[in-house]
């Protein structure tokens, strides 16, 4: 049973001590892709403690599972007090889910605010993605300066 | 005889009580795409009964059918006081449409407004689609928070 | 010769009146597209005599003969005043091209305005386009409700 | 003491079992004003049954009393099965809120989506803001077509 | 009684022919904005017979009445097969409806389709707007060529 | 009589040779604003000879009369040949249009290509315009770099 | 002498904490406008615990002083483990600023992400601004759902 | 040696009078693609003398020549008094720089405003681009009426 | 005489040694506005000796003089290795273009890329516009982090 | 050890003298794509010594190595003072950055402000890259005029 959906729960103080949890796709002989759009992601720097800010996009192919939604979202709240580098810390995440889930396929996009007036992305998927599955673009806009 | 096309009608009250009809495609030796976007969905949360709602996106192909567009608006309608999962939800539509019309090829996008600051988008096709149908993007903006 | 180009005409008052004309492809040895832009296009509903109105982009790749613009602007303004589903007319307009032009390749993207709610694209093309000329994406907005 | 907040709540099945709550304003002797945007507002026409949406963004001044935020959710959800024409609907809402807050100034932008191509947005204030008072721009896109 | 709401109607051919009509403002004692938007208006070239089309915008504030949506809707497609100059015309749409509802205020933005590359659009209303009613920028985006 | 409209014309060859031409305003009893947008300006710089550009935007309110558009399209168009800094052929432009037409109140928005980077944009108007006459915004995009 | 600006610094635990700076105005006759635009703010539900997002613009006018900015950007980060509601928070941003400044004129524009479905923004100035300094509108993007 | 750049030159008066000069790639053994934006092209029309604009881009990916841009600015200046129809026009451009510079691959995008309400774009290149160069889509936006 | 225009020039390589230049208005009675915007501004971190850039946007309204833009042009460029800070040199420029020009208004808005995260834009004029006078918005967008 | 991050540095004053970083990738086994967006890059057209502006966004695989942000930054800041072709420099960046990191696959965008109204853009990547990593769209929106 899920421990945390549709109970009161507490902010977990780091990502070891999160709890993703899992639920049965619904519909298991179907390939789809499920896309979460996480805008409100915070983690610190490990050099500096300052905070750092990502919108991140996550897409993934279930097989037998998919993640249940208020488990992801403390998952992600979770690195509000955690040090990580950016290229670290993004691939942290999609490692986290492919152990939970297993999936087909996940792929997961970081998109850093800037630090230095430059802004990191970072792009990561299991391998590439199955031929007759549909995965629209992400989309994310650039970063620009001013103007 | 088409039952709903030019006559009164009223909302039916849950996806089973929905009518879905087909009249036959129109060049019917053509491989063309149809597209309808549909923002006006909801349905309901089946654990909390709270509404949500989906902007939704079908593309297919026809084969002997096409679905009759008044009967799509009834039958996407009839979600509103029905409970349903996004993922769920979402491909649960594109299989009943896949069952009235035998298209060569059906897909479905459903971007979900937030819940708990993530939305869900689920995309999900038949297969592969055929490499001569020109099936342009859908090209739904993503989700961003704000600022 | 052309008889419309640089005479005064008179609006066709159906399609089959109109007098679509075509001229030699002024680059024979080369691939290119022409792609047209129709953002003024309508037509009436075959059932309720209503108007519908579209905006059409037509992409074509010639073989000996290029469409004459006039002509092909006052064929478009034929469906003024003619009933036909939108499946249909799209389908139809692109057809009624091929014929003349006997071009390589084609395709028509009509994207019509909403009708109870929901907009219907229609998307066609002779076949797979040759891979050795470049085609650029229509990127027509995708319709959206409000907000 | 307020009885949502906090506590599972069941939706109400009209605006007349909604029940709206208010608190006191945290800066009392501050004029400053709040902006609720609300896309996921649903009611029915009460000719023909069918769904309505729109998107609504609400802006107020408080004298002594804000809005607690999970009744204002519900009571908007409450529209759900409720009949009622847009310019009605749109004005009622906002009487409603002027009734528990007296306010020192409110406005309601109403975007409805497309009847008959033609979206009917309405849009109505208190009175003349006070001068100064910072009142931003709703700055909703307009309606387009298609193209 | 209306007579063309909820039934049967055909497209008036001529504005003349076309019936307003009209019922009682819902909130007599509140100064509201209702605004129409209609890009799907289409009307004739007095000279040369050829299509006109425009994006149309009108806002205006009811004393005792407001515009019957259906019947405004039939009025502005009977000036499909009628001839009447850009500036004529817009400003005719307006002086109708003035006539029709007695309204505290109106005005009409028409955003007609460029001719010989240039776009005209017009602007007109009954006089200053009353300065505690909220009337929103219509803000609908200039004409650009290409590029 | 119109010497051009409905003529077979040839382009001027400098603005001195070109006729304005005008016509009665058609609701002489409303103040309306008419609305010229001409993104196709071309003029050359005095001193060089290279060609510039600029996209224009021309707003008035006519008294007794309105500008002829085909007379307009010509008189910009005569410009092609004819060198003139951008401040000087901004406010011409304008003042020739107010010698003719004798309106209300004028003015022109002229937004020039760059020049070593940087763009120049000239405003002017014969005035403060008319309060109880509805003007738009030009909300012309300011020029950006790249990125 | 400033204490944090060039200087190593960790971050304030709370607002309280904090340590805000100021500078003399460099240019002390002029009457000008500075605007931050911080888009990395973060805070905790009083009630939940859960993190707050909000995009935050704050333009001021300067008597004396200005505010040091790399002690702005650390008195802002302050917040991320405290508890505060919208409302209240936005406001006390302000005030601290005011307290701090004793500017000619201050206000800030709070853009909090979606809770419920409903963003909350909050607007707040000193007073009406003075007429002859330049104030831009701080045109933030209105929320939207999805589509 | 370069007969134009970082010297004084008057504008030639048809492409034929026009030099187009070439220097050596910078990097030969890499294979990068160069990409021009020109949104300052205007030509006639051969027929009616009539000026037309377009916005061009080009791509290519030099063999041993790179074209010196002054030249090519010139060259694009020629067409000024210059007739030409939309798709011979564009393609000529692309042919003439083949002809200089015996690039490994080149192509042209001409979006031309528009005449009788219907742009045109042409699009060329001189075969399948080669597998491992990166050229990104043009994504010129389409054009669009009003609204 | 103009020392710069037309001539080779050298960059000025601080503030002080560059020759602003002014020349007569071309339309003395007439009384219009100037927009020069410059995106391509830079200068150095008085501190730390950094690099900053800004998007800078002038606005004035000539009495006798207008500025030569090449001048403009190398005086902004003289910033390149000059160390200021944001608000300082903002007014800075202004203060410079006000001694040269005696306008009879004058503004800037300068929008710097981000440092810490948070942008500053600066804004000036030399008072209140004179209301007879059109000076559109200057509308540059505002800075978002990224999503 | 590194010798700039953390510490005290000062700008290198020639591409020569930066002193570009590496540390080793922290997910060796995960091949992910790192992009960096860097919109303030300035160099010298070595012919005029005027400054040249470019947005440069540079992705990259990692094979053993990724670069250290503070570095690139400081390498791409040396550039100031330095003379370079856009082609030239474009590639040139690109190329350091492959010696350094020996990356599985490396590519750059240059997107040049426009000089004599033309920008220019510069593409290269070291090879087709590896089909089954992701590499988002670098998406930088086109060069446009005015309007
Ligand atoms: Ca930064
Ligand atoms: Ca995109
Ligand atoms: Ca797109
Ligand atoms: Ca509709
Ligand atoms: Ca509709
Ligand atoms: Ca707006
Ligand atoms: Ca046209
Ligand atoms: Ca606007
Ligand atoms: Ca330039
Ligand atoms: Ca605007
Ligand atoms: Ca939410
Ligand atoms: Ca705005
Ligand atoms: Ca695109
Ligand atoms: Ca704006
Ligand atoms: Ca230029
Ligand atoms: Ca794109």
């Amino acid at each position: 049973a899920l421990s945390q959906l549709g109970q009161p729960t507490t902010n977990p103080t780091s990502p070891e001590e999160a709890t993703l949890e899992r639920v049965p796709s619904p519909h298991q002989g179907k390939r789809y892709v499920v896309r979460f759009t996480a805008p409100e992601f915070t983690s610190l720097c490990p050099v500096t403690g300052q905070p750092d800010f990502a919108h991140i996009v996550i897409d993934y192919i279930p097989r037998q599972w998919i993640v249940e939604s208020k488990s992801l979202k403390l998952y992600l709240t979770s690195f509000r007090n955690h040090g990580a580098f950016h290229e670290d810390c993004s691939v942290a995440i999609a490692s986290r889910l492919v152990e939970l889930l297993d999936p087909e396929w996940l792929r997961i996009g970081a998109y850093w605010y800037p630090r230095g007036g430059i802004p990191i992305d970072v792009f990561w998927q299991t391998g590439a993605p199955p031929e007759d599955v549909w995965i629209p673009s992400q989309d994310v806009p650039g970063y620009r300066g001013r103007g």
